[in-house]
């Protein structure tokens, strides 16, 4: 069977993820949770900017409509 | 059961949240409600300002498109 | 049974809200209706600007999608 | 029964109503039609500027998701 | 039976009409169709600016989601 | 039976036509394929900018909501 | 049968595609996840700016709605 995007979110749980927002932020963190909204629940997460840790977070809920990328580092 | 981003959401009712808006205005409280829109209902809310508070509102009731990201102090 | 937002907005039906929008405009005035995409009906409204009076409206329809905060006195 | 916000839009048939939306533009005229996604239809229609007529208009269909604001002269 | 926004639409199929969107752009043009997205076709439609025509387009098909006021000539 | 707007895309299949996107870009092809989305496929695309080809794109998808005119030439 | 958008974006499968977003970015890589949405997932992709790489990032996970246009090398 074909892959879905949504497996690929799949197969990162537990990972470490790094997410790119529209406003330019960007948050890396253990992906623990998502839904078909790309709805995004991070652990331990950490606000970056410039690749700096700028803000330790710890658990973020992040609301999928507001992100553009999520890659795994 | 995997866990679900409302799960994460459900866990944190009744802590104190910090909420950031798509308008970069960030707002803190305690989480009493939300729903599958992310629509949010905080007590004892507080607007802040660079980590301090700009004013003092009560129940504030925060429509879910306008959020970017919800995290626990 | 839990509270779910628009339970927030019910129990403020009759009283004085104060709605923040996208576009920074504040209105205040008595919540009459609303309805699941937070349309919001004020009566006895006005816009505000820095807590000032900037013009009194009577009866205004807000549409939901424009809704940052809405908040009681 | 509680009144809902499409209520209020049914009691303004008839009458000069004042539809501020999104881009800034104002427009005056007399409600002759909506629905649920508030596309509006206005008879008699102008647009005004700073309180200004700008243009007359005629009939107007305004798209929904463009106001803000729909308030009663 | 009240008259409903897209009935407005059906009385000007066939006529001219002025198609104003949200990027400043503006079109005129004989409305041919429509659906309940308020997309729109129009044939024999020219492109304005300030009330100059500026391109001469044959038959265009504009996306609903760009249009903010449709008015007839 | 009255024509709907994609009766007229569907008349344009095979046929070259000009997309304005909302981002002020314009790509002119061959209309291969769309959806109710106004998801669009062309075939032998290029990338204009003032009238001139500024680059040659082969097969491009478009997204539906990034579309504001399509036109024929 | 009439192909659809959808079936242009599976016979990309596997293949080399440009996606640009939104936000000006671009991403390059190698298409093996996509949805209705047009959420995509790349493998060996790489983000680039001028027609320069600017960064190696593995497996990539887009947000459909963020998407303009995507296009085969």
């Amino acid at each position: 069977m074909e892959m879905r995007p949504l497996d690929a979110l799949n197969k990162a749980r537990g990972k470490r993820v790094i997410i790119d927002l529209k406003n330019q932020r960007q948050y890396v963190g253990t992906l623990s949770a998502f839904d078909i909204h790309i709805n995004i629940v991070l652990e331990e997460a950490e606000e970056r900017q410039d690749g700096e840790v700028k803000k330790k977070l710890g658990t973020v809920f992040i609301r999928g409509d507001t992100i553009t990328i999520i890659s795994t580092q």
